[in-house]
């Protein structure tokens, strides 16, 4: 049961790496970068956010140093990624589906790695949002792009740090944890899935003197 | 007195990132990012510097999952931003000054804490300036822009590094800490304030080739 | 022997060190940033790629800490570039060409390091091409250009992972580690240098839709 359950976690953990290494592979493509080039962008936004969490808190060397097997997924992704799009593009929407999938999966995987280095839930619940919003920011940056997760009216790491604080607090109240980790994740998806269909988000923050009328 | 010294350094240090907290919220409400954006923002501008100089010299996990205080600072600098400028906006001077005391402040206290890891003086210094100066670099690099400290024709990260070169100079030249510790931190007060009042700074370097016209 | 061996890796480990660090102080000079600036792109250049590869390895603190011999290094090739380039522009040409050699040499010897952490081949090889690539990469990014080796249609990263997979191969299959690393090094020189000079590189990605016109 046990080993079932660490197995499906595992395969999880994989599926997050596979489809956010497709949306680096297709940024890649956008700028009409070389194979590597692409490659690159796929490993970076595929393992960075896990990669940025691992450096932080000094799990040395990184966790894809020590289980290459993430390489050969971000490999696996890059190489579908430009063999599928000769023959179509993947519809937008499925895309952003997947990739909400992979944002709820790293918030919850990420936050359970950080519980295992301290026990400041704030911290726990910052790396579970970082885990799962950061490659996706550094994809963006590499690309010469704000990030979209800075400017998008769309819930995103906001998204990912409501899952990872729902697990951690359900833990706190004392949930078994595969109960928690279920409920962080299923929190980090609808939020992503419903932001995303009715376009709500936070507010942003204008400064007064940069709006462009009176008002407030 | 030691104790008093002690209590003075932490909350000087918390100045140190609430002003630069402060400056990344600024940044990002001029980018009109949502509200956690912007709290990304400050986390990155307050706590950036010193997080780069930690990982560095393996001083893991980072200051700030140790001691998560730091991130709670950047929190009450961020809401209290957004409050604010709700009333009005910040004069730039006033933003400018408090800046230069956080840089001179960090100047310092990175080098200080480089010097429990390694006794090359070159490196103190170095270290000193990017705990200073990193956490505007990585700011300016996240909104899409050229790093201000970079472009900017007034002395930052010079006035960081001369701080900490005064610092380490009379520290090695058998001052007592806490004066070379105060040398340093007027010193890059000074410079930064000076530079800024009057406009100075290092001189740019042009390639010849690509200089308006004739001449070397 | 040995010795001499070691002494001779060093020193080519200082050359490449030298002119990444050119390539970095002319990239501030074409931004024209004031000298400070100019030294910390110079700095991010020439000792980026193998501070990246010791803080994923976690060999801390990073090289340079350990032995500020190369922040020297890059000081005399920022101060070098600065007067040289008051008397007269260096040729593209010959820039390009210590470029390939720097980045032959930290190809393999990023390899090298890479093998005292881990056996897993793919991560050395990664390791090589990233020690290599990684700083003209944080140089671009820094000075707000999408990093040209992602842009660029000739081989560059490409070339470094060829070499770094030379020197594994031979390794593996028994030649001496000398030899091995020779003929990666070779393997990296050669394919860069051909590409430039014949302009072929790996196939750009592109997007169906994205594509000019017809055809797949």
């Amino acid at each position: 049961m046990l080993v079932v359950s660490h197995s499906l976690l595992r395969a999880l953990d994989y599926a997050g790496v596979f489809v956010f290494a497709v949306s680096g592979a297709l940024a890649g493509g956008r700028k009409r970068l070389d194979l590597f080039g692409v490659f690159v962008v796929a490993v970076v936004t595929g393992i960075g956010g896990g990669t940025l969490r691992d450096l932080l808190l000094g799990r040395l060397p990184v966790f894809w140093v020590r289980e290459p097997e993430y390489l050969a997924v971000v490999a696996a992704a890059t190489a579908a990624t430009v063999l599928f799009t000769r023959l179509k593009l993947p519809k937008e929407n499925r895309l952003l589906t997947a990739d909400a999938l992979g944002l709820a999966l790293f918030s919850v995987s990420g936050a359970q790695i950080a519980e295992t280095v301290t026990d400041a839930k704030v911290v726990v619940v910052l790396m579970g949002a970082m885990t799962a919003a950061a490659g996706g920011m550094l994809r963006d940056v590499l690309c010469g792009d704000v990030p979209m997760i800075l400017r998008g009216r769309e819930l995103y790491a906001t998204a990912a740090a409501a899952g990872a604080a729902a697990y951690v607090g359900l833990s706190a109240a004392g949930a078994p944890r595969p109960l928690a980790a279920g409920a962080g994740l299923v929190t980090t998806l609808v939020l992503r899935l419903l932001s995303l269909r009715h376009g709500f988000g936070l507010p942003a923050y204008e400064l007064p003197g940069e709006r462009g009328g009176g008002g407030t």
